[in-house]
């Protein structure tokens, strides 16, 4: 069964049906085909359309369906051309006549962009538990870790000393703005294309608004041209799993350092670790490169989508169909990432002893320039006679500390005996206690607000 | 001047000046780098770290730059590698040794972070407005050709007639989604990074609060590591502006379309069109092609700026000065582009003949399956008939509503008489009355809800 | 089984087994997989690192598994974390201890890069073709209706009268640069890796230039290190069919635009349209939306593969396993849209007497300019002369060919009655009879080497 | 002076000139432009159409237009849409009359098309150099340390013991690759379309194939439809300049790496460092993580050319003009990053003391491995064995070397005393001694073919 073709003399072609058929992948939408086609079954009832016998029956027809897909019994024909049709074909089997009223006023461009909606609602919802599950376990991890010291790089290269908990908990935050955008996108996907039909609108007073209300959605779309070929929503899903793929690189690729012993800060499971096949000795991080490169693969769903979109003309065009597959895989893969590296967090191992000592005097540096700012030398001067005092050590292979007070006053004569007392790395941390800073009071501000937006203070 | 350099013993390459350096294209942010310099200036005053004397001193200092560079007469140096240094280089010209104390606590990274904010909230305002001027230009349009009927197509088919109002309405809806967007953008835009220091936070006790809020900010970042790397909020942005790309090309394709003499539904104005060098006859809609093209552009603004974050560790690393040129061209591109298509739409003229030309009864066929479905035929039943009467009236070489009733009859008993009525494009529109639909009562209560939209009403 | 972790004391988690193994998709690699294996037995035999018996015993065990593959029959186990391992695993079972042997110098790293790159020159033939058959329907099609006019277009509105084989013939010469660019591609990918080990090389002292001539390469890779990770013949591959999808897109957007009843230059066959839902009249060219939207996914699969590989480290990093499915999904997904549009072009139905009526004389304005440039006049003058009598015509609304010879004169004196000999489709096309011309002529010869391109003249 | 322009009755609008007119950044290509215009000129005058009086006179006139664009001389007017334009004006202001006879038979469409081409053509070469510069530093800084260890990694894990030369050495052949890439694409780029018109070819009889010949073009194009729109051989070059991108990435993030002190392995010059504004100790890879990060712009600007094709209808569009601002962009920034690379590898100095001091006998496992292997135990067996020596060292916190024997033997029988010669690097290294393989002997072999593909032998 075809849900159209009256008009047609001639077969698809076999090659056709492979190239425009999208059973195999859309038949992952069933259950929310499902819900949208009880909703508009009871919408039909409500103006008179079907009957509440028919109603019911379609109704029960639709369950039925469901629990088959749900016990993964479903059995699907050569002529299922998408999960729309399949559907309804298989209603027609259970229930008659009536399945052949469900159609009414609907098109598949309505259905399928509500379908969509609803699949991409319970996703950015799915994505916004797993991470605020990732968000626990950073917390966990860093309170667990709050005073451990650590060289902050910039540039790769030694910057000023700071906090392990204040390292981990930056991640924390891009993972809080990334579901803010989720949040956001999903008041733009909880609208209501039902009853925008081909193309035109509906030309039964189905209540629109209604039916919005009994999908969960907030609103009903505005104009039925728009609405049965927007595709904004999946674009702005895509783009904000794209972020998130993004800060997981950062994470991955900070984890991969500091796994390499020249650095053996910290250590991830050996569950998530993984051997070589020529090399005995090998631990491989690979659970942080693959998830570092699946960022190729979400950024690219996202550039796909917008190329598919582009330069389209109005309305629904075929083209759309290719809205799917990559939005699949995007989900399937980040899904799974994003478990991965809760897990990972939950399984560091750190190593402070390797962290503090990777500091050096040098990283004390703009301290030293501030001392001299204390001592009325503007900062600007101040950091350059401080560049000297550096030049100076490696010229003559010293610690800072060690660099004789004359030759520093040769230098700067504010310098004075009580230089020494800058070179202490946790005062030069406890320094910055603002908001947002290092110092070990702040982290634990930042913890306490980071828990008050998990809700678990 | 350099704004480091103490510890080196050897010069900069010529080469790496030229790569390295960044001035020629960050001096568009003066006004941003000095706003929040003249608020970093009062907040050091605040805790003491400057006089008042010093402060107004900076004070002054700045406002005449910022005037040195409105009137195109700042003096760039060889040495001034960026806009930071090239004030703070003529500040120090200006007022001497008080320059050197307005970088106490403050980094680069820091800086260039709240130049970059404020400059993206300026840019999302002023794309905010460019956007409501287009719907003010497309409301005004479709007001004035509110019940012109033109065929709807799907596909590139013809469909079933629409009201070339409703068309044009539909682009209203895209760009209103692209403002909610760009509202949402400028909420995780407008958050100080002021105070971060280089990554570690400020060792002063500046008050951020007070900082965000003289910047017109809502927040402060809670994360010195994140805050100084944080380029989301340039990501975010690029994307709306991607998106809002993605609908002016819908615009200009149907526009490129519906101006080729097959269709001839519309002309844009000659200031909008350009000639050929060869062929004296032509008269090409350029604008609309190069609006089209332009999507490519942003989207790849997009995807650089995804690259460069893609795998980067932790904190600031130098790859973060791309994310300027790509930012800076697509906002001008992007600009232009709105204020052409603007204009274009202004100078649209309209058709009516011609678009109602191409409406033929094929396009009412859903409205013939809809009189059978009053007539008891479910609607799946009553579409495979229709697409007999389609097949049987291209046999035949016959409009819909010549055939003979008999022949009709043969395929459904349910069409009589009256199925004559069916044949009436305009009462086809009205039916789709329902919100979003395309009936001209519809289309009423559309632009009303839509000048609301635009409070102007 | 796994082929390493005799140094783990922890199993990996189920997680980690699910995020990392590639079995599910890069089983699509048997054939190949087992091809490389079995050059490296024979070579690890010449050098006495296996018996001969050992070798036979191995060949046999592969041969076997093979066979299992092709049949559908290989029965896979959870440990088969990935194709190699499960060949190992299965060799192992059917042959005992000489399976361990197999991997001996050699490591996944330099296995996986030699597969891919077999897998790879496979797919560069078989993409080579499907473009020749598809450019065999071209020239046939061509062939066919070779004297037919057409409107030609520039910026999509009326340019120049051109004959349609000229039309169609320019795709064959897109296809023709996309072989051309496959055949280079291909010289870069028939390189052996094998030999490489982990990354530093193999001790054991294979012949490489042997390995090489087995598998149907031509060279041997010159630095380990640069052989593991070398994806370059992946992207390049990609970038290929990206262009090949461009050119598509071209061709199905043409197709789209000509199908549409305001031009119906054309009709692609019913057995690769498809219907409507709701609207039973609806007959849309589905197949070439669908071919012009897998664009997007061809392009963000080589957008894809370039991210993944940017800012990786030397050598082999896990990322790389990121590089299968995208090209395994554009390689499917082209394969199938080239068989596609061949047969599309083979289905169209040409209406002449269509393409004829959107003639007008305003296409032969260039001929026109052409006259007067005869007669001495400068072309740009010649070409603004033109302009002036288009702009009459237009204001009294005649054809060209009507306009009063006294009218042309006053605009420009070189007219005379010999003007009438312009207005002339068919003489306008045959002046173009140079190489690459839309004269009839042209287009035989352009046929002829189209045809000695295809070996089939 | 306009080109075009005699059938409007309206001026172009201030903001579409704005949108429209390229002579900003179009007017690089003047000396191409005026180059096809000069072998355009010849061909006019070889045919008869322009007198061999006005051909010297155009020909002085556009040497003049070279000599003002040369010496920045050139008064651009308001009216200069484009480079063709200007020169055309420029022409005619300097000769009169005869500038309009240049345009006959040819249109911006077929003189933009050869422009691009010439540009691309000399870029192509220019890359070309750069690349070979580049390899030059790369050999001569891998025979200097031709035989400095150092720890190679996979996962960026430590792996097996490498040559410093082999590592630098592996850049080498990527860059051999890309130039191969960049002469394919050259006989793609060098086809002549002068001749094609606007888009149906040209009625005068122009020598096509002399044209080319002059042109330093090996062939002309064969379909004039294709030749106009034809931008594969930009999309190609853009793609070809991503890999190299891609490849630079790779080698900076080794740089910043092994820059970083916990590595220590090298340092690039000072020249090529860059400070901070706050921390004065600083001395960061600046220049390398900027050649990084340029891999988002360079493979966007191909993201964005294949945006502008997808999707476009056949011939010439003005979507066209949106081809050069990022090509441009790439080739500048490109070329400046080769040259800054080619400068930091001649920079760069070694450490060989701390890379030798990374190397641990773990590094040694599959040599132990393949000791056992020796010894007739076949390799996956012995890969399982020394995976329980390792972790039977990890858990007695004992180097390899230091195991007693008889816990060796408990593990595998086969350990005898002889053992102990396996713990040696260089002969772990020596041992790789096959075409791409790591041992000194190797290398100097890879450095010889290298030479040679330099011709610098």
């Amino acid at each position: 069964m075809k849900l159209w073709g009256g008009r047609f003399s001639e077969d698809q072609s076999d090659l056709m049906k492979q190239f425009n058929d999208s059973f195999r992948f859309d038949k992952r939408l069933y259950a929310v085909d499902i819900q949208g086609s009880l909703v508009y079954a009871e919408a039909l009832h409500l103006i008179g359309l079907i009957t509440s016998a028919e109603r019911d029956s379609i109704q029960k027809g639709l369950e039925k369906i469901e629990a088959e897909f749900d016990a993964g019994q479903f059995q699907a024909k050569a002529s299922d051309e998408d999960i729309h049709t399949a559907v309804e074909r298989r209603l027609s089997e259970l229930i008659g006549e009536a399945a052949g009223k469900l159609h009414t006023g609907r098109s598949r461009n309505d259905q399928v962009a509500v379908d969509l909606r609803l699949y991409v609602m319970g996703e950015i919802g799915q994505t916004i538990s797993l991470l605020e599950a990732l968000q626990h376990k950073i917390v966990t991890k860093a309170e667990a870790h709050i005073d451990v010291l650590m060289p902050g790089f910039t540039h790769l290269q030694p910057a000023q000393p700071i906090l392990f908990s204040h390292w981990l908990m930056s991640f924390f935050w891009m993972f809080e703005r990334d579901k803010a955008r989720l949040n956001d996108a999903l008041a733009r996907t909880a609208v209501s294309p039902l009853g925008s039909g081909a193309l035109a609108g509906n030309p039964f007073p189905i209540d629109r608004a209604k039916i919005a209300e009994e999908l969960g959605m907030a609103s009903v779309s505005m104009n039925s041209l728009d609405a049965v070929s927007d595709r904004d929503f999946i674009a702005e899903f895509l783009f904000a799993l794209s972020l998130i793929a993004v800060h997981i690189s950062h994470f991955a690729e900070d984890i991969v350092l500091f796994s390499n012993p020249a650095f053996n800060y910290l250590q991830i499971g050996q569950a998530y670790s993984t051997g070589s096949s020529l090399m005995p000795q090998k631990r491989n991080p690979d659970s942080m490169e693959l998830a570092r490169a699946k960022t190729g693969r979400i950024i690219s769903a996202l550039v796909n989508m917008l190329i598919v979109l582009k330069g389209l003309p109005s309305t629904y065009n075929k083209d759309l169909q290719e809205d799917k597959e990559a939005l699949f895989d995007s989900v399937d893969n980040l899904t799974l990432t994003l478990s991965v590296v809760a897990a990972v967090v939950d399984s560091l191992v750190v190593f402070p002893e390797k962290m503090l000592a990777h500091l050096n005097e040098a990283m004390l540096a703009t301290d030293l320039a501030d001392y001299l700012v204390a001592r009325g030398v503007p900062f600007r001067e101040a950091h350059h006679k401080v560049g000297e005092v550096i030049r100076y050590a490696e010229e003559n292979n010293a610690p800072l500390s060690e660099i004789p007070l004359p030759a520093l006053k040769s230098i700067a004569p504010q310098f004075e005996e009580d230089i020494q007392e800058v070179f202490n790395f946790t005062q030069a941390i406890c320094k910055k206690d603002g908001v947002g800073g290092t110092a070990p009071q702040a982290l634990k501000r930042q913890i306490e607000v980071a828990k008050e937006k998990l809700g678990s203070k």
